[in-house]
């Protein structure tokens, strides 16, 4: 069975989207992967569709109904996937988050709309709330196409020969240091008098991973000491807490 | 003048894709921001409308040329808004970009694919590369709409009164700490046997407040114990050193 992700949404009608292109759209046609869509307002119990309610204790936007959207989740009859809902308060997605889930079956993604979820459905469906970043999204839709993509590049056969998955940025190098990746050049040789760094085109293998992995290292003190430090304690593993939560 | 996003991509037909959907496409059809495209494509100087070559140096994957990616950039005659370029080894985009990006006049944003961009193009067209999260994507689309979602929901108008901006994640509390969202209730008031916490339907907004912001600190603490902690290197300006870039 290959890789699925099957995506809860309001919006069924923007997925694949960009999904479906380039390299990620031919894996789906060619079914390396797999995706789906659910949408929440099939789930609805009152004519206008309505799926979110005001905030209990006050406040602005809508809550989305823990009791609708637990049937939409549960009619995703899928026990092996993990559930993920797209949120600014989830706990970091990085490459490594990317990693274990491409090699698992999939995701059941959740993405959110308004102010939230109510919190009752993520305890009792084990939802996972994971965000792709520091920022403050008007819906989880573009963030799943975001852990979508991510992961599905992953996917054996899906970038094919044509791109490495080894040198590129957020792998370790051989001390096991993160880096950010070295610049990169290709033709024309000369671009408005400026040259491609003579030792790129020295033909000496050597001096030329010298050169990178010393430009790695600049670029990512440049941009990302953070990198460079201590391990960091948001590492802490996103989809470790979902055993627990759904055993309960 | 609106705020206006300028894409460069190999794939203009993705766009607006899922920012036109909802309070962005709605913000979009009002006129409240803009959203156009440029073809890399049809600045390449060939019969196959080739872009890439192979990487000088050696290497897996392909690399955008210098030469037809600062003629497409060029064609785009403005010198007020910043260049972008998306990309892992980017600076981190947060919430505080967000906020400056969305403050200006926009953005113009170029979408890399193929294993990266040549780097005298970047130099040379003052273009910085921001990164969305610590992962890989296939290319720059899906990030170039998770930055043009941060900003565009930022402007005046677009999400109405219908949602906070100030009390969400990755704004600042009273106290000026960085904190994750409180979890969120709404109606029904008992959902399989679970009540909604008592505090939140007494109406004492003291406690209520007390309440929320208690939750906060321990959902910051589980997830994000970093945003506690002392100010985070990362933080140090995307978008600042392009003022210089430019000059050269």
């Amino acid at each position: 069975m290959s890789w699925r992700a099957t995506i809860l949404t309001l919006f069924p009608e923007l997925f694949p989207g960009p999904l479906g292109a380039s390299v990620l759209g031919r894996g789906l046609g060619q079914g390396l992967w797999r995706l789906d869509t659910v949408d929440i307002r099939d789930f609805a119990d009152n004519p206008y569709r309505n799926v979110d309610d005001t905030p209990a204790g006050g406040g602005a936007g809508l809550v989305m109904r823990a009791d609708i959207l637990a049937a939409a989740i549960d009619s995703v009859d899928d026990q092996t996937r993990p559930r993920i809902a797209l949120s600014a308060r989830g706990r970091p997605f990085r490459q490594e988050v990317a990693r274990r889930l491409a090699d698992g079956a999939g995701a059941i993604l959740v993405c959110g709309r308004f102010e939230g979820i109510d919190q009752r459905v993520l305890d009792s469906r084990g939802i996972d709330e994971i965000s792709i970043g520091d920022f403050v999204l008007a819906g989880g839709e573009i963030a799943a196409m975001t852990l979508v993509e991510a992961c599905v590049r992953l996917i054996p056969g899906v970038l094919g020969a044509a791109q490495s998955l080894s040198e590129e940025s957020f792998s370790r190098d051989p001390d096991g240091r993160t880096l950010l990746e070295y610049p990169q050049y290709t033709r024309p040789r000369v671009f408005e008098g400026v040259e491609i760094p003579p030792v790129l085109t020295s033909g000496d293998h050597k001096k030329i991973a010298a050169w990178r992995r010393d430009r790695a290292i600049e670029v990512t003190r440049a941009r990302r000491p953070d990198l460079l430090g201590t391990h960091s304690p948001v590492d802490e593993g996103p989809l470790r807490d979902r055993q627990k939560n759904s055993d309960g």
